[in-house]
């Protein structure tokens, strides 16, 4: 008897990521399947709270037999999105992955590289609007699927995106096992996770706080679409 | 107008731990207090899967005046519940900070510096009946709240946990606030978050999987008690 062999995930790091984005997965995916965390170098990359994480691969050495390419959000997501060699990366590796994944902004970036174009997918609620801009189609879903591509809401949809990407991978018996070894029954203390159930004036609050990335980003939208890449044409 | 302080948090890490345990909390953290990453040395530290993380400072650098002392579990905790060094920054710490509090497996290793014995608290639902030898009392709950200590969860309930501290930090609209930037409105695709959801098979599965770390840990309380730490009196 031969053990099955471990799905291949590679999981983009860049400046400024958002480390929920990428933890809650990778806790999903750790156990059971071959996560690299991959950037350009073997340096340490920082998040958008300073936390300093070390690469385990890099673009150079990543698997191109992928099984799934992810790409979380984060406060420096638009730089990242503008990065060619990054993006020239992703449409590589996107081209021949089995599933082309993220969560949170994850997907503007997955945009950026021109994997989106033409498919439903979704995004932090504060990016929503932009997701258009590289020819996406927005979908409600806090995990949304179209053909191979798997996108997440904002961060915390991760560890409900990354047990949807696991039961696709290796069955619903192992997502169940690492769900309960991450005894994932949540009790959210508040109801306060969506603009809905936050009201208008949290919603207006944390709207403010992320017109910077957004404007970053449709910029950054705007500069590709002249060179090509992004919008859908 | 001048703003109010930024509560002082520190967090541990070390070799093996979980990093959702930390990340989750510290994603809930991360825009409202000063969160410190904490450790003997400034050396990176390796997560119970591989993934390195740098500290921000060290047990001697670290603020005296915490308002929270945080330990996460993990696969590499009962190494760490047995090292003097850690549990004498621990008894430290925990015996000045405002709160004293753990996610998973944590709650073990504040047990072994002597900080929940004759409290309630709670653990990785593998590890309760280890919280008795540190003189804990087990009690039910995603986060359990006893005095000023705050024990949560296995893993995932960091978020919970998280909410629930920040409220008690900065109030309920700072803590509504990070729910909503956090996206979090979970929605997990299956039903397996708990022993009695996800069945007896995986249960059983699960368990096997957690004994190693549960008997190393029970060395470490039989251990500790002829030194005169952890187990109660």
């Amino acid at each position: 008897m031969t053990a099955p062999a471990r799905p291949k995930v590679a999981m983009l790091l860049y400046p400024g990521l958002t480390l929920l984005d990428l933890i809650a997965p990778h806790a999903a995916f750790a156990t059971t399947t071959e996560a690299h965390l991959v950037w350009k170098t073997a340096d340490p990359v920082r998040s958008d709270f300073d936390v300093a994480v070390h690469p385990t691969t890099t673009f150079a050495d990543c698997p191109t037999d992928l099984d799934v390419l992810f790409v979380p959000g984060g406060m420096g997501q638009a730089p990242v999105a503008a990065d060619e060699e990054v993006l020239a990366f992703l449409a590589d590796r996107g081209a021949r992955a089995q599933y082309v994944t993220s969560v949170c902004g994850g997907s503007l970036i997955l945009g950026a590289a021109g994997l989106l174009r033409g498919y439903r997918a979704t995004t932090h609620w504060t990016g929503i609007d932009v997701l258009a801009l590289f020819g996406a189609e927005y979908a409600e879903g806090r995990v949304v699927v179209d053909r191979n591509r798997i996108t997440g809401g904002g961060v915390t949809a991760g560890l409900d995106f990354g047990l949807v990407v696991l039961a696709k991978l290796l069955g619903e018996d192992v997502a169940k096992m690492t769900q309960l070894m991450l005894e994932y029954a949540p009790a959210p203390p508040f109801d306060a996770g969506t603009p809905r159930t936050a009201g208008p004036e949290l919603t207006a609050m944390a709207r403010a706080g992320s017109e910077q990335v957004n404007e970053a980003m449709t910029a950054v939208a705007e500069e590709l679409a002249t060179k090509g890449w992004g919008r859908a044409a």
